[in-house]
C-alpha cells in the first residue's frame, strides 16, 4: 500500500487552515467584545451580546476538536475530494452560526444544523474509508476499483 | 525510511473515529438536557444534573485535546497496536466518566484516573516512538531490530 | 510526489508532544488549586486566584487547538524546521502564560502577545506550505527548487 502524499491532502489542509482560521478569529472577536464592553479578564459575566459570543466560541471549539479528527480521518481513509468538500460547508455552517448568535440566539439553529449533516457526511466518509483500507489490507478486497471495472 | 501508510494506521484511526463520535455524544447530551429543564442557550444555569453534565463535556474537551496528540504521536512513531489499545482504554473510561458524572459527581473519581493512566501509557509510547525514530535516522541505531535479532 | 516519513517531522512531534503535557499540566494545576481551596467539582466559583486558572486554562484550551492545526500544516505542507521553531516560541510563551496569569492578569498580556506572534508566523508557513505543494502537483512549479537552482 503506498505512502501517504501531501499532495493527495491539499484540500484537506486548505479546508483545516480556514478552520484554524476561524477559531483564531473567535478568540479575536471575543477580545474585541471585552474592549466594547470594558469587560477585563478573567471576568465572563456582561451584556448578552458578549455572553452569546463566550457560548457562540465556546460550541465552535466543542465541535472543532470532533470536526478536525473526522475530517482528517476522511480524508487521509476516505478521499480528500468529498472531505474538502464537506469540510467547507462545515466551516461555512459555523461561519454563519458565530456570526448569527452573537446577533441573536435564534439564528444559531439553521446554521447550526447545517453544520451537523455536514459533520455526520464527514463521519461517513471517515467510517467507509476505514472500512475499504481494512478490506484492502487485510482481505484483499479493493471494493472502489471493483466497481470501476464493472462501470468502464 | 518508508513514508506513513494508512494500512499502518487502521487501528489508530479507528480509535479515533469512536472518540470523536463520543464528543459528539456529549454535545448531544447537553442539547437533550437542554430541551429536559428547558434551559435555552446561552444559559448556563440549571439544575445540579445539567451543572454535572456541563462540567463533564468540558473535562473531555480538555482531555480530548491531548489525548488526540498523544493518540497520533503513539501511533505514528511508535506503533499503533498500543496506541489504539491505550486509546481504546481512554475512551472507554470517558464513556464511564460522562455517565457517571451525569449521575453523581462522586462516580467520576475511579473512570477519570482509569483515563489517567491510558493517557500516561500513550505519552510513553509517543516518546519512545519519537527517540526510536530519532535514533534510526539521526544515528543510525535501530534498538527494535537489535532486539529481535538478539531473541530469534 | 514521495510519501510523508516520520523521520519529516520529529521535530514537530517533539513540540507537540510539549504541548500536550502543558496541557495535561494544566488540568493537573487546575486539580492541585480545587484541592488547596477545597472547591469540589463541579463547581468553579471561587478565590481569584482559581477563576483565573481556569480562565488561563480555557484560553490555552481555545488556542490549542487552532495551534495543533498549525502547526502539523506547517510541518508537514511547509518544512518541520520553521514549525518546530515557532512551535516551540508558541509553548514556551503559553508556559509564561499560564504561570502569569494564575499569579496576576496583568501578567499574561506580554506572553499572550508572543504567541499570537508564534501562531501567526505558523500560519504563514502553513499558507506557503500548502501554496507551495498546489505549485508542484499542480502546475509543475518548484519554487524553492528554481531559488535553490538560482543561488548555488
Amino acid at each position: 500500500m503506498p505512502g501517504i502524499t501531501v499532495a493527495d491532502q491539499i484540500l484537506t489542509g486548505v479546508v483545516a487552515c480556514w478552520h484554524a482560521k476561524q477559531l483564531g478569529g473567535a478568540a479575536a472577536k471575543i477580545g474585541d467584545l471585552r474592549r466594547k464592553h470594558e469587560i477585563a479578564p478573567p471576568r465572563t459575566d456582561g451584556p448578552d451580546e458578549f455572553i452569546r459570543a463566550l457560548r457562540a466560541q465556546q460550541n465552535c471549539l466543542e465541535f472543532g476538536v470532533t470536526f478536525e479528527i473526522v475530517l482528517w480521518l476522511a480524508g487521509i481513509f476516505g478521499h480528500q475530494v468529498p472531505a474538502a468538500v464537506l469540510g467547507a460547508i462545515f466551516v461555512y455552517s459555523r461561519e454563519q452560526y458565530f456570526n448569527g448568535y452573537i446577533q441573536d440566539a435564534e439564528k444559531r439553529i439553521k446554521p447550526f444544523w447545517m453544520g451537523i449533516r455536514a459533520l455526520k457526511g464527514l463521519f461517513a466518509v471517515a467510517i467507509l474509508g476505514l472500512v475499504n483500507t481494512a478490506l484492502v489490507h487485510y482481505a484483499g478486497i479493493n471494493v472502489p476499483n471493483m466497481i470501476k471495472d464493472k462501470l468502464f
